[in-house]
C-alpha cells in the first residue's frame, strides 16, 4: 500500500483523495453520463469498482432494488476472484469473514444397507498447486458490500442509485452520448417517475432476464429445459458429522444434496435437487414449500438428523444452460463494421447450474474485463476498437462455462450405481479443480493478446492466462511478498522486466531496454504525454537483493511520484533463491523476458527484451497516439 | 469469525449487536461510572476496547486533546503487539497498511576514510522463530484508529470523550463509586466548565506528565538526566541506498542516527542524537530547530545525500528513565491491607528511550492487563484481590524494560571505537530480539500465575509467559489454522485440553476432566450460573483429524449457543503431524496436559488432566462463588 506521497495520511491510507467527478458528485443521476451500468449485482459493481478508479470518467450504477442485497443468492468464491479481490483491496477481509473450503467430501448410499448413507471419500482442495488463494464460502450480499466500499473510497466517490429500473434503450448513429436509456423510479420519493439518461456507453448487469439483453436484440440460447434445486440456508442440529465441510451427498433413492458450509460457523446451505423441469412442470416446481425441501434432505441424510431451527433464507433455483450470441449490441454479421455501444455481462449474458459455483465468479471477470477497457478509450488512452475484444473474450467464456458446468451437472444427477466406475464423480472432480477455481480461462490472440512465438522464455507465464502470482524479495526494504499481489485494479498495464543475467546497470539487454522504455518515441510510456503513469513497469533481478546496488538501477523502474518528486521503491525486485526462485518456478530464461500483462491480470504478451520493434507494435495496435481525441 | 448463531447477519459481522449500557449510551459522559479512563493513548485506548466488551460496565475514556491524534508519536509495533492486534481482530488490516521490518541494516565510519559512512551488517529481524507475527512500522494514530474502531463495534458502542481534562480525584473509604474525579470542559461548547465524575475506578493512561499519578502521589523516580533526540518524519529524495529500511547509523564525529522506513513507501522518520541533557539543558535543547536536526542528519550520511522535501512532523523528544514505585493507589506499606481503586499505565507508570522501541508496546500490556481484571471484578465474576496482581505484575516489568533500554540506549550512544569488540552491538542486537518485540515478559507465581510443578508436561508453554500460538487442524472442517489466532480479547480465560492417547470418546483422562468441568460443583465452569460462558474451553488432540469421530466429543468442547441451541464446532482440533505436530513442537507429553491460559494470553497454569483438585484450588483463589455481589 504506497501513500504519503502527496503529503501526510493521517486517516486510513485506503480512502484515496477524491477527484474530479468525485469532487461534487451529484446526489441525483445527471442526464448525462459517460457510462451507465444497469443492475448492481457482482457483474455490475466489479465493473462499477474498476470505472471509479478513472477520476475523469462519470460512471453511475443504477439497481431496482431499493437498496443492499441482504441476504440469499450466490456464496461461493472461487480462487481466482479472491485474487481479483486482492487486487481491489479486500481479499484478507474477506477470507476472514468467510469459510474456508479445503476438502469436498463424497457420501454414498452405504453398499450392505443402501438406505443410508456412508461417507466414502474426502477429496482435498488443490493444496495450492493452482493458486496461493483460499476457496472461500459467503453470502453474495458481502461481496457487493466490499465492492461498494471500493467505489466509495475511490477518487469518484461512486455509489449505487438505488431504486431506478431499467425500462429501453435506444442507440443512435451519432453523437458524443448515443445510448439514450428509459429509467423508472422503483422505489424512494420520484417512484412511478421515468427519466432519460445519455450515456456513451451502457452496460446491461441485470441479471438472467435482462431487460438490457432484450433492447439489443441477444439471442438467449441453450438446453430447452431448467433445472431446479431447492436453495435454503439454514441453522440446524445434526449428527451428521460433515455439517461443517462441503459435501456430495448422493442417497439410494431420496435424491441427492450438495451441502456447503457458510461463513460464521453454523449457517449450512443445502442445494436439494429438485430435477429438470418442463416448460409445463414451471409454475408448481417453483411452488415447492420449503418444508418439502427439508423433508427429501432429511431423507438424503438418513440415517443421520436433521433438526432445523431456523431457515434464514429460501428460494428455487431454476435455471438454463444459456449463453448469448454476442455480448454486446453489434450484430454477428457486422463485428468489425461498427463498434459496440451496449455490453451484456454476467447473468445477462450466461446461466448456468448453481452446483459448480461458476456464476457470480465468472460474472465479475465479464465485469472487470469490459470496465478497463471502457477507461482506457474513454480516457483516450485507447483506440475504441479495443471494446470490440469484449465480447470476443468473454463469449467464448461464457460457452465454455456452459460445456463444463453440463457434464459436471450431468454426472451430479447421475445415480451412482450408472456411472462406469464407481470413483468416476471423485476423479472428475479432482481433474476440473483448475476450471472450476476460475484458472482456464485462456484469450486467443487478439487485438490486445500476443501470439505464442517466444512463450518459451517464459513458459510459466502463458499468453493468455491470468498472470500467476510467485514470491520475490522486495529489494529496498529485504522484503519477501508474492509479485502478483503487489498488482491492483489501478486500471493500469504491467511490464514485468525480467532481467538478464548482468549485473544490473551495466550495459545490458536490461538496461537498454529501461533507456528505450523511458525515452524512445516508439515507447508505449511516450505514447502521449503523461503515458508513463498508465504503466506499473516492474524489475525482477535474478540475482540475490543484496547482489543488487539500488542505485544503479535505471530509473524508469524507480520514478518520479507525487509534488515532491519522490523515489518509488516498491517496484524493483529480486530472486529469493533455492526453491523460491521464481526464474525457476515460472520457467523465465536466464537471457531475461519482458511479461506484459493486462489491468484484468492476463498476460497479453512474452517477448524478448531486446525486442522492442514488436513491443512498440503490440502496443500501437490499441493505444492512441499524441494528439488523438477520445471517442 | 463465529456469527449467525443468534439469526442471520446480513452485514459486517465484526459489528457486535448493541446490548445493555450500548443500547441508550448518553452522549455526555454521566455523573456516575464503572470505570474512568483519563487519556486516550495506546493504554487507555487497549484497556477501553478490551472493557468496551464488557456490555453491562459503564466506561468511559476521556481525553484533553479535542479530537484524535493526527500525526507523530511513537511508531514502532512489536510482534508481541500485532499478535495484541490479532485478538482485537485488526492485525491483518494494519500489517497491510504498516512497513514490515525484516531486518537492521549498520553503517559505520570507513575505516579507510572516517570521514564516510559504510554498511557493515544486516542483522536479519528473528526469521519468525520467536513469532509468527511480523515486526511493522505505522504511526500511532492509525493504531489508536483500529481500537477506536473496535469500542465502537464493541456491544457497548463506546467513544472518546474529547475535551475533557483531568483536575485532580479524592479517594473515599466508602460507598459504590468511591472515587471523585474532576474534568475540566478543555474543548467545545462546554469549554472551561468543570464536571465531577463519580468512579468505581479510575485508570490514569495520562502520559509522562500524569496527572493522575500525582495525585495517588506515586514516586516516578529514575535517573537525574534525559536523553534528547530530534525526532523528524519527512519525505526526501536521497542517494542513501537503505532508506527503505531500518537503520543504526554511527557516523565518526557527527553523531548517529536510528532510521525507521515508514508505512506508505515514501515517509521516512529519523531519531537523531541530541545527547544527554541536564536540568540546566533543557530549554534550550527543546527549541533544537528542526533545520539544525536536518544539517546534522546530512553530516552524519555523508557521502551519501538527503534533500528533503517536506518535513510532516517534527519533535525534540527528551525522555529519562524512569518508573513508579507502584502502578495504583495503594501505599506499598499498605498493600494487602487495602485493594486498589485507582490505576496508572503506560508513559504514566514508565517512561523510557525512543529507540528499543518499547513505550507505545509495553503500554498496550499496561492496558490489557488491567482491562479484564477490572471487567471480571465488576462482573462479579472475579474476588476484588484480582486487582492487586496489576501493580505486582506490570511494576515489575517496568523496572525491567528500564534496564533492558539503558543497556541498549548507553551501547547505541557509544563512540563505535568504544566498544570493545567492533560487532558488540550487531551481536547484542541479536541477543535481544526477543526482549525488544516483547516475549519476554513472565509473570512470578501469584493469585493468577501456578507454580511450576508440572510445567514438564507442557514445557513449549512456561507458566507466566504468553501463550506461543502453533498449528493445528481444526476437525469439524478440516481447516490449518493457528491455535493461538483462535483467541480472542472477548475477555474469556481458556482451558487448553491437550488430550491424552486414547482415541476421543473412550473413558480416558480427557473424558473425566471433560465430564468434570461440565458437571463438578467445583469447576470453575460451575462457580456460577452461568459461569460456563466465562470460558473458551479447547480440545487438541494428538490423533489426525480424519481419526477423530466428532460425534465422540465430549459436550464440553461443543457446547451449544444462542436462541436456537445451536453447536459450537470450532474448538476441536487435532494434530496436524510430522514437522506440525503441535505436541512435538510445544513440547507436550502424550499423557495429556492441560494449558489454562488468562484472556490477556498468558499462561497461568499447567496441570495433568487428572488434577482437578488443585484445578479447582487455583480457581478458588480469585473466582467469586453463587451467591456473590460485586463490589
Amino acid at each position: 500500500m504506497q501513500f504519503h506521497h502527496h503529503g501526510y495520511v493521517s486517516e486510513d491510507p485506503r480512502v484515496q483523495p477524491a477527484s474530479e467527478v468525485g469532487l461534487n458528485r451529484p446526489e441525483r443521476i445527471p442526464d448525462q453520463v459517460d457510462v451507465l451500468i444497469v443492475g448492481a449485482g457482482p457483474a455490475g459493481m466489479i465493473a462499477a469498482a474498476q470505472l471509479a478508479q478513472f477520476p475523469g470518467i462519470t460512471t453511475r450504477i443504477v439497481d431496482r432494488r431499493a437498496g443492499r442485497l441482504e441476504i440469499g443468492q450466490a456464496d461461493g468464491i472461487q480462487k481466482r476472484s479472491v485474487e481479483t479481490f486482492a487486487a481491489f483491496g479486500f481479499a484478507d477481509e474477506i477470507v476472514a469473514e468467510g469459510c474456508e473450503v479445503t476438502q469436498t467430501v463424497f457420501w454414498k448410499p452405504d453398499p450392505r444397507d443402501v438406505a443410508r448413507i456412508v461417507r466414502v471419500s474426502r477429496e482435498p482442495e488443490d493444496e495450492r498447486d493452482v493458486s496461493e488463494f483460499p476457496h472461500i464460502l459467503v453470502n453474495q450480499a458481502r461481496v457487493l458490500d466490499y465492492f461498494g466500499r471500493v467505489m466509495a473510497q475511490a477518487p469518484t466517490r461512486m455509489k449505487v442509485d438505488w431504486g431506478l429500473e431499467f425500462e429501453d434503450l435506444e442507440i443512435s448513429e451519432s453523437g458524443d452520448h448515443p445510448v439514450t436509456v428509459t429509467l423508472a423510479h422503483s422505489a424512494g420519493e420520484h417512484m412511478g417517475h421515468r427519466q432519460l439518461v445519455r450515456a456513451r456507453y451502457v452496460i446491461g448487469t441485470d441479471g438472467a432476464h435482462s431487460r438490457v439483453r432484450g433492447a439489443i436484440g441477444c439471442n438467449f440460447s441453450g438446453g430447452a429445459s431448467n433445472h431446479a434445486w431447492g436453495v435454503v440456508d439454514l441453522l440446524a442440529v445434526t449428527d451428521f458429522p460433515d455439517i461443517r465441510t462441503k459435501c456430495v451427498i448422493q442417497s439410494h433413492d431420496a435424491g441427492n444434496i450438495l451441502l456447503i458450509p457458510r461463513e460464521g460457523g453454523y449457517l449450512v446451505r443445502l442445494y436439494v435437487d429438485l430435477g429438470d423441469v418442463d416448460a409445463q412442470a414451471r409454475s408448481s416446481i417453483r411452488q415447492t414449500p420449503v418444508e418439502e425441501v427439508i423433508a427429501r434432505a432429511q431423507a438424503i441424510l438418513h440415517p443421520y438428523t436433521l433438526d432445523v431451527r431456523h431457515v434464514a433464507w429460501y428460494s428455487v433455483y431454476e435455471v438454463g444452460h444459456r449463453v448469448c450470441d454476442r455480448f454486446d449490441d453489434v450484430p454477428l454479421d457486422r463485428i468489425g463494421q461498427r463498434l459496440p455501444r451496449v455490453f451484456i455481462a454476467g447473468d445477462a449474458s450466461h446461466t448456468h447450474s448453481a452446483k459448480a459455483g461458476q456464476g457470480m465468479n465468472v460474472s465479475m471477470q465479464d465485469g472487470w474485463n469490459l470496465a478497463w477497457k471502457l477507461g482506457h478509450v474513454l480516457e483516450g488512452r485507447s483506440l475504441e476498437a479495443l471494446l470490440a475484444t469484449y465480447s470476443a473474450e468473454r463469449q467464448r467464456i461464457g460457452q465454455d462455462i456452459i460445456d463444463f458446468d453440463k457434464r459436471w451437472a450431468t454426472m451430479m444427477a447421475t445415480p451412482p450405481e450408472q456411472l462406469g466406475n464407481p470413483r468416476e464423480v471423485e476423479a472428475a472432480y479432482a481433474q476440473i479443480t483448475e476450471f472450476a477455481q476460475g484458472f482456464m480461462t485462456q484469450y486467443a490472440p487478439s487485438l490486445i493478446t500476443g501470439d505464442a512465438g517466444h512463450e518459451a522464455l517464459a513458459a510459466g507465464f502463458p499468453i493468455g492466462r491470468r498472470f500467476r502470482s510467485a514470491r520475490v524479495m522486495r529489494v529496498a526494504d529485504a522484503r519477501p511478498l508474492q509479485l502478483g499481489h503487489e498488482a491492483r485494479a489501478d486500471g493500469r498495464w504491467r511490464l514485468y522486466v525480467f532481467a538478464d543475467r548482468a549485473p544490473i546497470g551495466d550495459d545490458s539487454p536490461t538496461t537498454r531496454l529501461a533507456h528505450w522504455l523511458a525515452d524512445s518515441a516508439d515507447s508505449p510510456l511516450q505514447a502521449q504525454p503523461g503515458a508513463a503513469a498508465w504503466y506499473d513497469v516492474k524489475l525482477v533481478c535474478q540475482q540475490s537483493h543484496t547482489e543488487i546496488d539500488i542505485g544503479r538501477v535505471p530509473a524508469v523502474f524507480m520514478p518520479r511520484v507525487g509534488p515532491y518528486e519522490l523515489v518509488d521503491y516498491e517496484r524493483v525486485f529480486a530472486s529469493l533463491g533455492g526453491a523460491d526462485d521464481i526464474f525457476a518456478q515460472r520457467g523465465i530464461s536466464r537471457d531475461g523476458a519482458l511479461v506484459i500483462v493486462r489491468p484484468d491480470q492476463y498476460v497479453a504478451h512474452v517477448l524478448p527484451l531486446a525486442d522492442t520493434a514488436e513491443l512498440a507494435a503490440f502496443f500501437r495496435g490499441f493505444l492512441r497516439g499524441p494528439g488523438s481525441q477520445p471517442s
